[in-house]
């Protein structure tokens, strides 16, 4: 009776949603990852794993982990032939301070699963506001921009409010005190006073990903009649 | 010095972002509000008015609010020729209970004054699931569609695991006991195990209706190349 | 004075409230955990024993953890001959993602402990809402229906909605951010809209469990006259 | 456009959960009360309908209200004949402070409109010990207790240690201070000791009522074969 | 014994502190305030008076009132001749909304009555951020600046990074949804990545004017020697 | 310059408030407790330390640890000979789980280094309320009842609804979910409904036992005209 | 049906604990208040009333509120002969600004009404501590100390570093922004770094009043043999 | 790709602000603490790091680290030359218990850093509070005062009480139960009596040592003029 459940994957979310079902590896166990990683070799598919930190990689079967591209910085890996992005990035994710760059990537991976271009650009924190601003008319021309800040949370409320595309904030769980857990930077966000900022829970690069997805699955759909 | 600050719009809002400044009336004095309304009549520019209640509307200057386009339920008003819609609706607005139309209107509203097309399905709520059901295929078709919830705040999560467009969820304050600010159908649709559901404060239907305009523009400048 | 107070278990509850008194391991030492078991096998009575983790049952003396069927993931152990339980399952329990599992095991394990049979139907999580719509009709049939959840708790709204039966919701603490706690599935499931849901603390199965035997319970007493 | 919404019933909730969609009136405007009131008058269907206060109920068609029969207290209404209940009482309501009958006649309102015998002990506060356990007798014989507290909401568990049928606890929005919103009760009645203490939102006296209601249901359906 | 307890104002303060006893009228009846005018009046001192609003103030003795200069956007009024500042402004305040304007003049007007020089800079919001922009070397020549902002509370965060002096953040308890108390404005100022920014409780306009005559005090006294 | 601050402990106050200064060992390196410990044994001066653990007391000199009387359960260690206590106890401490154990005996040891009679009754918790029944007349005859419940917290409320002498309750930071920190338990303590109930922090048996030296300082001091 | 519930007053609680029932009049009707008073005078005895606001005092039936000593800062009402205080006050009541007297009269009211003298001093909050160190000697020789502080309840730390008799914290909810609702009051009394403090609910002087009364009642029974 | 971004140091701060960037190690990488330490050897500048704990220091290259000056305390290392400081201090950081000087130190180590003098008073707690009270002089002729505090985080409201200059705040992450994680702390500075008290963060040493480093770079800069 101990653990081995029947795993019933979301089969028709790629139909359904425009997306495959991801791994969130942080609530699964060595051997249900183990599992998993064999059916979709089984099954000649790829997949994404999320949140799958460096001990419980080391805990998987080397034989399957072999097969995957792993990312230390997001804790992300790829199984199967790691997708070449396309040239022109649709998408800018920009960044604070060095440790929002473990969620901003799980973002990054997250679109390059899918092939999407991404423009990343970290270490724009505000307290620099210079250096955000040299990059406004790059940011400008993106379709969507993908903020992510920990802290006081003020870089979406700025972004969103110099650019016209679509701008998702992802909030991180960095600092001390009353930042520690995200939820200042969450409700910085939430509260914006610039019009038409969306987002995501806290840490959730993900989400942010899956956001944009499916803005350009739609666009994709509906490129000719706008 | 009681009360006359300058006022100083934010002009190039449209140029920079695609959309107007829009007057937030909550905080405003009818003094305000008069000003900024005739400053946008001389100017023969039209202008959105968000939660403008009643008691404050019957406060202003009849002579200015004559030129208003009121709506009682959503708190907006519109100065100025009311926007015909586009034909096809592109957006999607879906709520459950009765108390969060006023928030699902707030957004239509704001959508309206910028002729987008919009499809709105109230009433139904989670309790009677196969009231939503009925509307799937409508919705899988939509561009964007805004779910508008308070209580648990179930209706974001199960519209974003059914359809492909963006879905955005407007957590609405209603209800009592844990969830009568709202915040537990804001912390829902955050935590929603529904990959890539956006968020907004609560109650903001202008916000979201924002968020969808964002994506709309950008659609329209891409068209040609997805 | 050490650490060696008297136990005094409540040697009336079964008669008072038709269940024995359990341990709750989690705030036991290895000696007090010894010494309750000592005493059950002394007087050949049946235990159950939750909050068992690895650790701790290692740390028991091995003589006595020889006696027990220990369940891994739920952490709960049963001394004494296991129960067999009822053919035909009165109680289902349901649940999403698979961090549910180890508290959605802990109901099973209660109930499994007094011979009610149980229905077991994990990963039918909302995201994809057609895994659970399969497992209507049978739910139906159940008097009573344990709903386990976290991150958003969505699952209890939703199966409330659709069975006549009593729902119990269990949210349990996973997930990140917002949903980091399980206080976002607790308060999802407080605020529900669907009419008579009941809920239980966060992570806890066993108070679940505890709660469709009294109801079973009072039902076999009055079986008769409904 | 202003505020006719269709208001489309969930109509088959009846055969569905076993019990009618009652009217919330927190969230609804007069005139759509008085809508819902006109079309169960010409279905010739009874209706219950609660969060009525003094000011709504004045505010409604005269000639509709003069239909109802209303419960100061609770805020409580029913149209049509109000229902004789059963003899014997299958459910006791017991609650402490005179701040919690408003709440506790809501869940017996809720029970007499389906004809459930229901006891009603009040004013029977833990600070005097003595008035409630006069009554364990009387309350060992009960299926269901639902027990109404605020303020430090100690009284759903000194009950639930005391009896064996199913124990609700309803926590109340009283007192002052930490008690003020009543998620102090609700969270002693959330992490009772008492095994199997299930609960409901602040205030919700209809939730405790409709869940009392889901286990009658299946004790009537399954009489034969407990 | 009806409310008549001696008032013992904390009399050696000016010459402690630097700074007078100021009423805050908000936990004042207006007999309370009337005796304190009266007592100032007699001893030909000046007063500060705050958070006295339209009601109390029509509910004081006409004939003390008479004697006050009231600012009805801050709730101030100052007693005795109102003091005319400096020529150059040494200190800078600047908000976002019109509804944080409140907040910002009860700074101004405590400043005012120590005749300290004010530059006041408002409607210079985040979202659009080239209206703060626009004033940066003027805010860079202050000795302090004073930042007052609601919402998402992006604006302290901003100035700290781009000027030299002493910043001090109000918070404002404006907006809805999760900014609707001024803790999110609050929190992001606490939380700010730019160094050295220092912040009073919300709304309290006062005491940020306060902080800043205490450095300004330091000043005066240490202009020989830095 | 690393870590040798002078430590000037509080000389005057056993004069001032009638007990010694103790050593919270928690905020403190072994080093630190080193030195105190040496100074106090240079002066002959016995010593209460709390919050000591297995851990930190090992990491002491060996030759300073052997001088302490420890106490495994409550991490409290006394320096100098144990004081032997009166014979009559004056006061009672209750407590229902294993896990209240550790701040009840906190407390015990902190009357018992100031030969107070302590009565120690644990696992009385309320979900077998008898238990606690059986001994209501022996803590009616306490001068003081301390009181110590972690998860739902009912027993303070309960006993001070028995007893005429003070009551003291203490929360303990036990259980999960909503108890998890021992705020629930706190709260329910503070919002009882039972007059006269004091309360100390989560977890702080040393304050409840300083509170209850406080009284029986005085009653020494005044016995003779009560 | 409406509203008329039997009231059963807990009659021995005068013998158990040695205070009679108050009545709380926040959560009663006017009739219920009315009957109250009704049983008092026909049984001849003496009654006090708690939280009886201007508004409820006149809807009672002016006949029976004419035996009423009513203190309008405190909100108390005493029915039947006031009692005359002993000479030598054996308690002190503390308090800082000008909003903390109702709370702290309501404390004073209550021991009035059992004829304990008490040292009202107020008006000496720690922005001025010269105020209070002026009072120090006496507050020494008092056996009880009830500190009242709204803000962020400096006071009572500060006395119950200065006093050794039994120091009663009552927090008050009075300021804004986190003053607003009294939680930080109470907060920073239940972690104060002075031993022994113990706190009672936000506003619940009557609370303290009832401790000091159970303190006192244990004194007058034990006066003999300490 | 694995975690080799780009750093691109603030650059110009220290002509924007006055002065450097300082490296935040608790978000680092011991790799991108190297090379940051290479950066400013390189450039033969000095460098501030802050939250740099023993096993991180550990992990750094020794060649590198080997040229740092660490404070075991307050976890603060510097690069270059350690300033000597001016000989008379301008500022004074004051403290209570023990676990505040980790924070007091990282405040002492920042101003150190830019050879300001400071003046540290450790161990003077309000529970004592002769020991503050001895200083008073001396602090009154401090420009600065920051304080550190712990627990109910009485020192600042009291010191700012006591002294003209400018009093900051720095809240305590210490202690237990509601004083856990320096919130209790932080309300109480935010909500001070006391006028004109400022606040940072929980823990933030560095940032009222940066906001003292403000005020005293404004006064060398307009020292001639006041």
């Amino acid at each position: 009776m101990n653990g081995d459940w029947d795993l019933t994957p979301d089969v028709s979310r790629k139909q359904r949603l425009g997306f495959d079902e991801t791994i969130f590896c942080a609530s699964k166990t060595p051997d249900q990852i183990n599992r998993l990683l064999e059916m979709a070799l089984e099954a000649e598919e790829p997949l994404l794993l999320t949140r799958l930190d460096r001990e419980k990689i080391l805990a998987l079967s080397s034989e399957l982990s072999g097969h995957l591209d792993y990312d230390e910085v997001s804790h992300t890996a790829i199984l199967g032939r790691v997708p070449i992005p396309e040239d022109t990035p649709r998408v800018a994710i920009v960044s604070g301070g060095s440790s929002d760059v473990r969620v901003a990537r799980e973002a990054a991976r997250t679109l390059q699963y899918y092939r999407v271009g991404v423009r990343e650009i970290y270490d724009v924190g505000i307290a620099g506001l210079w250096r955000l601003l040299e990059h406004v008319d790059e940011l400008r021309d993106m379709r969507i921009v993908i903020t992510v800040a920990g802290m006081e949370g003020t870089l979406p409320s700025v972004v969103a409010g110099l650019v016209p595309g679509l701008v998702i904030a992802v909030p991180v769980a960095t600092g001390y005190g009353v930042a520690a857990n995200g939820i200042t930077a969450l409700n910085s966000a939430l509260a914006s006073c610039a019009p038409g900022l969306v987002v995501v829970n806290v840490d959730n690069g993900y989400g942010a990903g899956c956001a944009a997805l499916r803005m350009l699955n739609v666009m994709q759909r509906h490129s000719l009649h706008g």
